[in-house]
C-alpha cells in the first residue's frame, strides 16, 4: 500500500536530516524519497544517519520544483505548524493517516505525497497552496517546532498504524462475514416505512384495550424510543406484527 | 498531568542524541530528564541539537544507576523492540500511552518512568527487569530499530494523543451529565430476574392467543434476543408489562 506514498523534502539545508528522514521512512515501511533542490547531496553525512536505510538515498529523486514532485499525485499533504493567515484546509496526522489509507483501499492506484518544507522556515505559502490539506502535529504550544525527521516520524508511523488497524479490521470482517455464514441469521434491517407501519398497527391495537389514551400523549413516544433503539429486522418486525395480528383477532 | 512522567536515558553515546530528545520532548509538553551514566554531558552538540529545549538540559537529572532513576516511580517503562528469549510483558505504545494517562487521572500521585537503553544496544535483559513493561512500536520487520529520539518522539506523542483525548472525553461527560440533568428521563435499566418475568409473560399470553405452540421452539429465543438487545429500563420495562396485562385481560 505504502508504495504509492511518497515523501517529498523542499530544500532541505542539513544533508543528516536527509539521512535521519530515509531511516524514519524505513523504520515505517516507506521507500519513495523525492528531493525538491537539496542544499547538498548525495552526501555523507546523509548516509551516515540513513543507517539500514541506504536504498532509500540511493533510490530518491531528486526534481528542480515541488510542482515537477506532485505532478502525477491525486492527494498532495503539507506537514506545518505554522497557522496561515488564510487559513488552509487542516487535518491532523491521525486524521490524515486515516483518510489516507481509506483511499488508498478503495483506489489503489491513488498516489500521495506527503511533503515537508526547509528546516528553519517549513513550507512557505505558494508551496502550501500546492497542497490539499495542511497536516498539523498536535504539538505542545510552548514549542511547536518538530525537527524535519521527528516530523516524518510521526506521520509515517501515524499512517503504518492505521494500515495495520486496517488490516486487522479487514481480518476481522472477512472473520465475521464467516461467522454469518456458517451460523447466522442475519437479516436486512427494517425500512423507515416499514416501522411506520407497526407503530400504526400497535397504536390501533393499544386503543382498541384502552391503553392507549388521550391522558398518555408519552407511550406512543416512549414505545417508539424503544422500539427503533432495538432496529428490528425484517424477520423480528415480521414476528412482532404477527403478535399485534393475533391480538387483534383476540379482544 | 506530564510533570509526573520522567524520561531516563542510559548510557547515550552521542551527546547530539541527548539534544534531540530534550527537544522531542519539550514539543511534546516533557520536561523531566534523566540521564544515566551518559558518556559526555553536558556538551555543545547536545546544546546545538536541543534547539528551544535548552531548559530541559539545564534541569536534567544526571545519576549513577537506573536503580537510583526509578527508585521513586510506580510504574516502569521499557522502550525496546528486541524480542527476549524470556518474553516480557509488553504493550505497544499506543496502549501505554492509554494505560499511563488513565493510571496518573486515577491516581495524580503516580511517578512513572519511560526508559530508553543505550543507542547501539538498546535495553539489557537486566535493565528490562526493572521495568514493569516492555513497550514495543510496531515498526517495520525489515528495519525495527528506530533512533533514539525518533522513538522518543513517538512514545511522548503517543502520551500527548492520550492526554487529549482524554480531557476531550473529560469535557463531552460533563456536557453530557449537564445534557442529562436538563432533559433527560434516563432509567435505570432493568434487571436480568424483571427481564425473566417480563419473558414468563409474554410468553403465557402468546400461549393462550395461540401464538406460540409446539412447532414453534425459535420464537420465544428470536423475541428473548430481541427485546434483550433493546435492553429496556425500569420506566419501558412497566409499559411492556402494563400492555401485556391489559392484553390478558382482553382477551
Amino acid at each position: 500500500m505504502f508504495e504509492n506514498v511518497r515523501i517529498i523534502l523542499i530544500r532541505t539545508t542539513h544533508p543528516g536530516n536527509i539521512g535521519s528522514v530515509a531511516r524514519a521512512m524505513k523504520n515505517m515501511g516507506f521507500s519513495r524519497l523525492y528531493l525538491v533542490n537539496p542544499r547538498t547531496f548525495p552526501a555523507e553525512e546523509a548516509s551516515a544517519l540513513a543507517g539500514s536505510a541506504g536504498d532509500i538515498l540511493a533510490q530518491a529523486i531528486v526534481t528542480n520544483s515541488l510542482e515537477e514532485a506532485v505532478a502525477d499525485c491525486h492527494w498532495v499533504l503539507g506537514l506545518s505548524a505554522r497557522e496561515r493567515s488564510i487559513a488552509w484546509p487542516s487535518l491532523e496526522a491521525r486524521n490524515a493517516a486515516t483518510e489516507i489509507v481509506k483511499n488508498l483501499q478503495e483506489n489503489d492506484r491513488a498516489q500521495i505525497a506527503f511533503v515537508f518544507g526547509q528546516e528553519q522556515s517549513g513550507l512557505s505559502n505558494e508551496e502550501l497552496e500546492k497542497c490539499h490539506f495542511q497536516v498539523i502535529i498536535p504539538a505542545s504550544p510552548a514549542y511547536t517546532s518538530l525537527n524535519l525527521a521527528q516530523a516524518l516520524q510521526i506521520m509515517t508511523y501515524e499512517l503504518r498504524m492505521a494500515f495495520l488497524s486496517h488490516l486487522s479490521h479487514t481480518k476481522e470482517k472477512s472473520e465475521n462475514s464467516e461467522k454469518n455464514k456458517q451460523g447466522s441469521d442475519e437479516a436486512e434491517k427494517a425500512t423507515h416505512a416499514e416501522m411506520e407501519g407497526f407503530y400504526i398497527q400497535l397504536g390501533s391495537l393499544l386503543r382498541q384495550i384502552q391503553f392507549l389514551g388521550k391522558d398518555s400523549p408519552l407511550l406512543m413516544t416512549r414505545l417508539r424510543r424503544f422500539f427503533n433503539r432495538a432496529n428490528p429486522d425484517k424477520i423480528e418486525l415480521n414476528i412482532l406484527r404477527g403478535i399485534l395480528t393475533a391480538l387483534q383477532k383476540g379482544v
